[in-house]
């Protein structure tokens, strides 16, 4: 490193807010305020570019020594004191400050310059003797574990004896014989713990303290939690190093913290929290009650008075709501900290709009002050926080919100009991296609097997109903219509039980919640204009306005397609046709798959079409004027048969019994004959289309007679036909030359034209590649992430959840699940080769994505990037992909 | 179509052989002898032009009618007659000629020209009436049928009255008078089923005639033979008009067909058949002996020698062994046909290095002039030609040859008897990797189930050993030892059986069969040195000269990796480990896999070491210098385990007679937890080796402690330690560093560095994608062209075999399974898009491919084009793979 390039110590005076990658968040807002005129204590910040150096070296960078000397010395100047001498010492603070804040990951060390002389010196200064040693006791125990790594434990347990000895309850009683005896065992147990004496050299202590707080970035729990929240690996940490201000020197000193303003609701006023005679970590502790701010103009008029300035100064600059910490130091007010204060979702929609109604920024900031995962939240209902009650058993939370109802065991009685007015939670050991009448009714979904990616998890999300899944704790005996506990005790069914599909939580009981505001004013059935809700309303009607992308929704039946419109969807981008050949339906289905001969299918075929006929006409109903896009028959066959092993255990025990059952013995071989080693690389989709003649011209029938039924009641049904798993150009055009010989037909036979559009799923790495050939056959793209990332990456969504996916999770090896989140380098790039390829053989080309990224905020600023016309995704989405569409436009343009 | 710029009819003095776009074969050879001054009836050509006009639009193209008329003047004035006039007719003989010889699929009317008038004066000129009538009748008959439509049993029928009447055997001996009643009954024939009369008007039949040999492109048969031999459909094909000779018009008249020298061996001399007073098709008929060629020389001196001069100029032109079609009417020689001779492949080898011999060609020529489909076929044993014996059933040719054995149908049977000396042909319903040692002592493998890419078809390609699969009229009893044809009879356990891998017939009993000489070159086993050998050493020693791929071959054993030595392979590409934990190590994988902690799990891992270290030890040997590319550990674990339906059928059963093994439920329960929805989607691959601890670094241990072992000895191992079914740069960087901390370690323990490369699969789209950065941490790269096909098209080799491929092919939907030949335009393009952002990012990156492509002759020109490195097939496939990496080089320049 060549040291004249490189500086590695800023003064607070030197740097600004904008300065957070090089100074830490900390740091920045610190020398923010000093730009300002602010009381800040002296000091200076060591960047991160240090912290990586020092983690490519393992050792300072050369020159660090000699600049933070000469930092030092410019703080000891302004403070008139020199660190750690021994009349009147000055004290540091030495503080973490990332880019990104990490609350309590990282560490820090108070009192740095403290030793056995000094500590004399501080008691004389203060005149107070008990605070001096007490802060030296307090540097000891810090410094001993979090610097030289000695177990916390024994500092404790030494506090503990003291207290024991001296016969009082808290170490705020300790007189100063007792703290100094605490500070001889403490500097006993670092040496025979540490293998060394604490350091009485002050500049010693300083420069392993920074040291220390490097090393702090990469501790396992700083780890885990960047992977939680994203946050690069690589950024490093800045230092901070203050002058010690001290709020606990007696009557006259204080500590607390601020806001600008209400932060749950943005009203104007006066937030906060004050504590005479105490320092930060007190109030954080919690030991004693704090004072609202607002008692502080009684105690201390000027330092109040001087506050409020200053957070009005600070909220006019960053035009927005800031929090603040301070220190009064007998009677000198110093600010030690500020941010963009964190807030709930609720406060960030209601906090965005007033600042815009007070004048402070425009609708375009508004919109970039909130986010779709802050919507998604807002979307559920919660349970309410002061409900404490002990959880039975904790699974996933795979669909969020609260739900409550009296446990069910199967979609029969589920539906019966909804029926009657009861709420139910319907709970399985993992749920199949079967399950979805029950799902549909249910409040809940709670299974013990399956991820987040499972079959219920995936329909829950969708339908936006509450699930937790994976609760492998439950024994769940759907006979026996109870689930066991490992304790043994049961819950049967009809006891009530509520789910938290955020935490995953299980209790018995009902626990109090709350709907979620925001839904109901979408649904129509709020009752109150809600603060909340117009806000949610007003940013959203603004996301509409700037946004390029058309947002869609996949729906399957008319009920969810109406939510969709109220959700503000401009159409149905996925319409899947296997949930209508379920149920009642699914006999035909067998019958279809067992036909002997043409005539059989095509009698179970007929008797199809009138069913899926009313099908379309209600969904085109509901979407009057707006384009359906509906994926022709997609998933293998045998989905619609018995599972193989179970068929094959009861043909086995009734033939043991001597009861061979032919039917059963024609089914099993029917089953056999259709099993496939990996049914989610076999015969589905298309193939499905080209192997069952007539199959996918019924349905392509009952969409075009559906279409021309409507018209004829003057209606505008937009149909789009979406031919499925499309690998090779010829697929398409066969199934479009039957498409359109079907059209001809309905033409002559009802004598309406009714438009359509034909198009296809691009779901396979191979149709992406030849993207510009299937172009020339296909009105429209739609790309099916779901099955694009399972085949790019060569994992199926069921089994890698069950396996590998959370192992490489926990391990780093993955950041976030492809599932999850677009895999922008690989699937992405297919995606985006796709789009070009096909633009460039038919210019208007509609492109849209249907798979569940198309709701996912991270992938929505993706698929505007690209181009994309539309995104599809579930109905509970479609508010989210609104606003991320808006914000993507914004954020794409810069700040 | 702009009449003055295109024209559609071309006299045969026109064209010349390179023009067979245009002209067709037949039609541009013609032209090519009339270029030469040989004797052509005069005649014209009708282009392919012509003829895709003519489907385009369903006529004739404008200006066709009269460039006919045109050529047809010429045409009649070189003869000085006119077409079907009374006294002394033109006729003309119409015949189809596409780009591609397709031998017997399309149509030829001869005697065009011919009505009721003509007749008359052709008998006058030829002065003979049987000869005239004849020709009539012949006329109406084929005209009848093929232009007309008529259901050619009429003619059958009518003819068979005559000569029932007439009391004759054969047609020749009809009388004028009988041949006139059935030219009368014809006619009668085609104007009840045409529904209309023939056509008197001489242009009228040739116009209709030409119109008919276009659309006999289109007929079923014609199409499917294209699809067969992969030629395109939109060729089109010419029609060639030429003056009617005959070589029925008694002595001094006749007819042959003849090779320039021998088609068999390529040695000079006279070859061919001659038929006296006869016409081409009755040598076709084959009613009556032919006579040598060489017996012409007594007939007709002239003739003869003019037809041997003939030949000479033909070979000396086209530089290659041409065939001749030839027809003397009273003593004038016309030539018909030409083209270079269709050979047999062994004559093909033969031939190239005859050329060469005799100073005509050089090896580049030689070398253009064979192909690997060609030495496939040599590859293997064939049953005697001339053993007319039924076949009993007949499956699917899965793996080529000839194998005649005693049935057995256990792996432990064929062992057992193999060791005795017995040969053995292992019947199965479908093979596992469990039947593994039966298929490597049995002389054959055939099974009732499975397709061309089951396991018995690939495993047995791999092995070189003869395959018949799904010969779905075999029930096969494994439990009672045999199997059961449909007429109720039964094949047992030592009876001999005979299968042909290349026909799929199965025989009872053993069919005389012959070893493949190539075969017993390679493998030094031939006693005597044979024609055929020598020249495929010569053209493979040429190919070796000329390519730039390296050719390596999988290679699982010693024993496969010496042969593949012998057959020419330079390394190993794939060595896969899985095999190696078959057998009497099942059971150690099966405590690995149940293992319940560390200590298990180490137990297990420390068992294998050993053993694994033997296999590696054993495979350096026979490698000794070369490389040898290892992939660690790639299959699903349960496919160790036993099958969940059977186990659990299994289980339910021994609990329903209240024998409940606890063993048994207990791994039950292993493979439940194991069981996936879609295994070739699930844990395989590296993240097996993520997800075990130690793995992965004890087959690397066992692969460097051998190289170190082999290194002591004075060996020189070259290991390529491969990665499978990589995704992310970090999976390959998390193995390459266990497997560097084996090298360290190893190289402490041993004191020997060995050299190793450390690469991985790209199998995964996403792999390919992103070729660029997973390069950063791989050495090499072998594309898995297996699995790439599988995710890129989203279907599993397994499951499309049985279900839609097959349909797919015969509908055209597909040409070729891309399993068998790679998918250029999405697979390839995959592959094209690794290889250069590999290269990119570490420009000295190794590039192969290890897939069953690697062997495929049209693949691994497309290999060569993109610039791998290497290609790795099965040992047997190594010699096509050398000889097609030669002609590559070659073809890519151009002729």
């Amino acid at each position: 490193m060549n040291r004249s390039k490189s500086r590695f110590v800023f003064d607070f005076a030197e740097g600004n807010k904008d300065q957070k990658d090089l100074l830490g968040g900390k740091g920045a807002n610190l020398a923010e305020m000093v730009r300002l005129g602010l009381p800040v204590p002296p000091g200076f910040i060591v960047t991160t570019e240090a912290c990586t150096e020092y983690f490519a070296t393992g050792d300072f960078p050369a020159g660090l020594d000699e600049e933070i000397s000469a930092h030092l010395a410019a703080c000891e100047a302004a403070m008139g004191k020199t660190l750690g001498e021994a009349n009147d010492p000055l004290l540091v603070a030495v503080r973490s400050g990332a880019k990104f804040s990490m609350p309590g990951m990282m560490e820090t060390v108070l009192n740095v310059g403290l030793n056995d002389e000094s500590v004399q010196g501080l008691a004389t200064v203060a005149a107070d003797p008990r605070f001096a040693w007490d802060s030296y006791r307090r540097l000891l125990q810090m410094f001993g574990s979090t610097v030289l790594g000695v177990d916390a434990e024994y500092f404790s347990a030494a506090l503990g004896e003291q207290l024991l000895d001296q016969r009082v309850d808290k170490d705020q009683e300790l007189s100063v014989a007792s703290l100094q005896a605490l500070v001889a065992s403490y500097k006993a147990i670092i040496r025979n713990h540490a293998g060394r004496d604490f350091p009485q050299d002050p500049r010693e202590q300083l420069d392993l303290a920074i040291r220390s707080v490097f090393d702090s970035w990469n501790t396992d729990r700083a780890r885990l939690y960047r992977r939680q929240e994203k946050i690069p690996e690589d950024l490093g940490t800045a230092v901070n190093v203050l002058a010690m201000v001290f709020g606990n020197l007696g009557d006259g000193s204080g500590t607390g913290v601020a806001f600008t303003r209400d932060p749950a609701t943005g009203n104007q006023g006066v937030y906060g929290d004050y504590l005479e005679d105490a320092q930060g970590e007190d109030v954080v502790a919690g030991i004693r009650n704090t004072l609202p701010l607002a008692a502080l103009e009684a105690i201390d008029k000027d330092s109040y008075d001087q506050l409020l300035q200053i957070m009005d100064t600070l909220e006019k600059h960053y035009l927005d709501m800031c929090d603040v910490e301070f220190t009064i130091e007998r009677g000198k007010l110093w600010m030690l900290q500020t941010r963009v204060g964190k807030r709930t979702p609720e406060a960030a929609f209601k906090l965005a709009v007033r600042f815009v109604d007070e004048g402070l920024i425009d609708m375009d900031e508004a919109l970039r002050r909130v986010s779709g995962e802050q919507l998604t939240k807002l979307m559920f209902p919660g349970f309410e926080v002061n409900a404490a009650v002990d959880a039975i058993a904790t699974g996933m939370g795979a669909s969020p919100g609260a739900a409550v109802g009296k446990a069910v065991f199967d979609s029969a009685t589920a539906v019966a009991w909804a029926q009657r007015g009861e709420d139910v939670i319907l709970v399985r050991q993992e749920t199949n296609p079967d399950d979805l009448h029950g799902m549909v009714v249910a409040n809940g979904i709670l299974t013990s097997r399956g991820g987040k990616t499972s079959h219920a998890a995936v329909v829950a999300r969708g339908m936006g109903r509450t699930c937790v899944c994976g609760a492998d704790d439950l024994q769940v005996d759907v006979n026996g219509k109870c689930f066991s506990l490992p304790d043994g005790s049961k819950v049967r069914e009809g006891e009530v039980i509520s789910i938290d599909g955020t935490s995953g939580e299980i209790f018995r009981g009902a626990i109090p919640f709350h709907d979620s505001i925001v839904v109901q004013h979408f649904e129509g059935s709020d009752h109150e204009e809600s603060q909340l809700a117009t806000a949610v309303a007003r940013l959203l009607a603004h996301a509409d306005r700037v946004r390029r992308l058309s947002v869609r929704a996949n729906a399957d039946t008319p009920e969810d397609a109406a939510r969709a419109r109220r959700f503000g969807a401009e159409g149905i981008g996925l319409c899947r046709t296997e949930h209508m050949f379920l149920g009642e339906r699914r006999q035909l289905v067998e019958d279809l798959i067992v036909a002997e001969d043409d005539r059989e299918r095509d009698l179970a075929l007929e008797a199809l079409l009138p069913l899926q006929r009313e099908d379309f006409e209600r969904i085109f109903a509901a979407m009057d004027g707006l384009p359906v896009t509906i994926r022709l028959l997609d998933p293998p066959l045998h989905e619609f048969l018995p599972n193989l092993t179970e068929l094959s255990v009861e043909v086995a025990l009734a033939r043991e019994q001597g009861a061979p059952d032919e039917r059963l013995r024609r089914l099993l071989s029917e089953v056999q004959r259709l099993h496939e080693q990996n049914p989610m690389l076999g015969l589905r989709g298309v193939r499905l289309g080209i192997i069952i003649p007539g199959l996918f011209a019924m349905q392509a029938r009952a969409i075009l007679e559906a279409a021309a039924a409507q018209t004829a009641r003057g209606l505008e049904p937009r149909p789009e036909i979406m031919v499925p798993l499309v690998a090779t150009t010829d697929e398409l055009a066969v199934i479009k030359r039957q498409v359109e010989a079907v059209a001809d037909s309905v033409r002559q036979e009802t004598g309406y034209a009714c438009d359509y559009k034909i198009g296809t799923m691009i779901e396979l790495p191979r149709a992406a590649l030849t993207a510009g050939q299937i172009a020339a056959h296909a009105e429209f793209f739609s790309f099916g992430t779901n099955d694009l990332t399972q085949m790019t990456w060569g994992f199926s969504r069921d089994d890698v959840e069950a396996t590998f996916l959370p192992h490489y999770l926990d391990e780093g090896l993955l950041s976030v699940s492809p599932f999850d989140s677009l895999d922008v380098d690989g699937v992405g790039e297919l995606v985006r080769m796709g789009v070009e390829r096909g633009r460039l053989s038919r210019p208007d080309l509609r492109v849209g994505v249907c798979g569940e990224h198309g709701g996912d905020p991270v992938s929505i600023h993706f698929f505007e990037e690209i181009g994309l016309d539309y995104v599809s995704c579930s109905p509970f989405r479609a508010p989210v992909a609104r606003l991320e569409a808006g914000r993507a436009v914004l954020l794409a343009k810069g700040a």
